[in-house]
């Protein structure tokens, strides 16, 4: 059994302590949380401990899996926690990834231990796509989409707007870029040709909707670059239809190969999810078995998908995956 | 510089040929024939020698790309040109694989040198979809589609019966059973309600039709437990029409995840190739790669795609995939 615990106990630690069900090889045996452990209520027999005691449980623990947020949380959870056991995180911050790979390989090796940064779906899953793509076709193109899905960060941004009580982004992709892009054409697509976002908004009482609605539509990064729709809604239609957290998208490769560049070929990722959270905390524990089994095996430092096997990822025996996969 | 052999010179070799021109830090230094080598021409500045000096060349060449035909060349060629050579094959063989790895580890283990076996899409990249796929989504279901594509062996079978004079069968996906699948529906679908088989055949004068069609639609293992079409045309047509390779398909993983399997997720990874045999030789060339890597590495014996970290099959650095492909 390989012991695993959490660090951050919300959807995406959740997502994790599920996964663990479908791994019976797996067990959870502790849930770190910054809160006070006596108001946590969790969905397992897990242990609950303040994440100020990690360094008490360090023999305890085969492979923490920190599910905080890469703005803030990661950057110091991650270096910090790989000093006690084997870690696992999802750092999403494309640009900083370089800098918190540094961060983390330094502590790792000095703590003889495994430190996976960037696991989920983008960067992870999504990532290995490029890459295997990228390595057959080796002169192409390469595009990623992304949703039709909710974006958290998006949301987040329109609930800081003054006079907004609730409000969910769907991230969407245009269909006729998705289009030609699968045919070979290797359009140079602009953001706004590329995808579109739509806003479902719950206004306070009396709020300004005119405003919000422009104050949305203008916010640089976010939406000004993108044709959006904003739609008011009220809180009971956003507990109706808008609860859940799905996502997914697309990594597509167009490429050429032959003496003379004579043929063209599409290669394509594609992931449809109900939950976000659910999905990214399957390919965390996943990541988990190989970060147990590498460290074993001697590795220590910092990796990410691109060093596994993919046959470590699995319960199964080598025997068995070359008789029913391959 | 890596330093890469062919043996076998037929299209997935002159595949191979064309694919080291996209890979700048692969030469091909040599081609391997059955055939007179002075009767054989080639694409590039390759020398051409006899398949049956492999081992006077055992300095001269990293990787020796393996080109036969599963049926009776492979099983001889790889276990016994390993002796001399790191190298690599595209057997697909599924139910033999087993016996063919145990073969191919125990000569390449007594040299010294990685054997690379099933090399390809399928098997190949259809296989790490599907692995990548079973550990993230433990519950589910898979689903492999192949085609719209030219199948080679089942255009083979149809070039035996009496009366044809070429013939070229092509395997298509039936739409319906690819819809109810991405729905998550978890279908179970029998062979006939997965691919249709398309038959274009070209009969010698005189020939009886009639015959000819009943011939193939009852052929057993082939075509008997599908849906065949056979349509009559002339050499010209053929050549016009049909005189490419192309192949393709779909891996798709349905499953479920939550506490109470309340959320289901679709996985798709999907093929569209104008040339197969210059796709499946793209692949091989970038595990050639790898292969070389690892048996510097100090690494030997039978290895599949489930062994490769994917970082080592890129000419890149580690550094630049996690900037710019992570």
């Amino acid at each position: 059994m390989i012991r695993l615990g959490i660090l951050g106990y919300g959807n995406l630690g959740r997502g994790v302590e599920a996964a663990v069900k479908h791994n019976p090889d797996t067990e959870l045996v502790a849930v770190f949380t910054r809160r006070d452990p006596a108001t946590v209520k969790i969905n397992s027999n897990a242990k609950i401990y303040s994440s100020k005691d990690l360094a008490a449980h360090k023999d305890d623990i085969d492979v923490l899996i920190i599910c905080g947020g890469s703005a803030t949380d990661l950057p110091k959870q991650t270096p910090e926690a790989v000093k006690y056991f084997n870690v696992i995180d999802s750092f999403d911050t494309h640009a900083n990834i370089p800098q918190h790979f540094a961060n983390v390989d330094e502590a790792a090796k000095a703590a003889g231990h495994i430190g996976f940064i960037s696991v989920g779906w983008d960067p992870g899953m999504f990532s290995l796509a490029r890459l295997y793509s990228n390595v057959i076709l080796t002169e192409g193109a390469d595009y990623t989409f992304w949703g039709r899905g909710v974006s958290q960060g998006h949301s987040d941004a329109i609930r800081r707007i003054e006079g907004v009580k609730d409000a969910r982004q769907y991230t969407v992709p245009v269909p006729a870029a998705l289009e030609a892009v699968r045919s070979g054409k290797n359009p140079e697509l602009t953001t706004r040709e590329k995808h579109t976002r739509e806003c479902y908004v719950v206004a306070k009482e009396g709020a300004d909707l005119k405003k919000i609605e422009n104050e949305i539509k203008t916010m640089p990064n976010y939406f000004a670059d993108y044709d959006t729709t904003v739609t008011f809604i009220t809180e009971e239609e956003m507990k109706k239809n808008h609860a859940g957290l799905p996502h997914g998208g697309q990594v597509i490769r167009t490429g050429k190969t032959g003496m003379n560049n004579e043929n063209t070929h599409t290669i394509e990722y594609s992931l449809k999810l109900d939950s976000n959270p659910e999905f990214t905390a399957s390919v965390l524990v996943a990541f988990a078995r190989a970060a147990y089994r590498m460290n074993k095996d001697g590795q220590t430092g910092c990796k990410t998908v691109f060093d596994v096997p993919p046959a470590l990822l699995s319960a199964e025996t080598p025997e068995y995956l070359r008789a029913h996969l391959l």
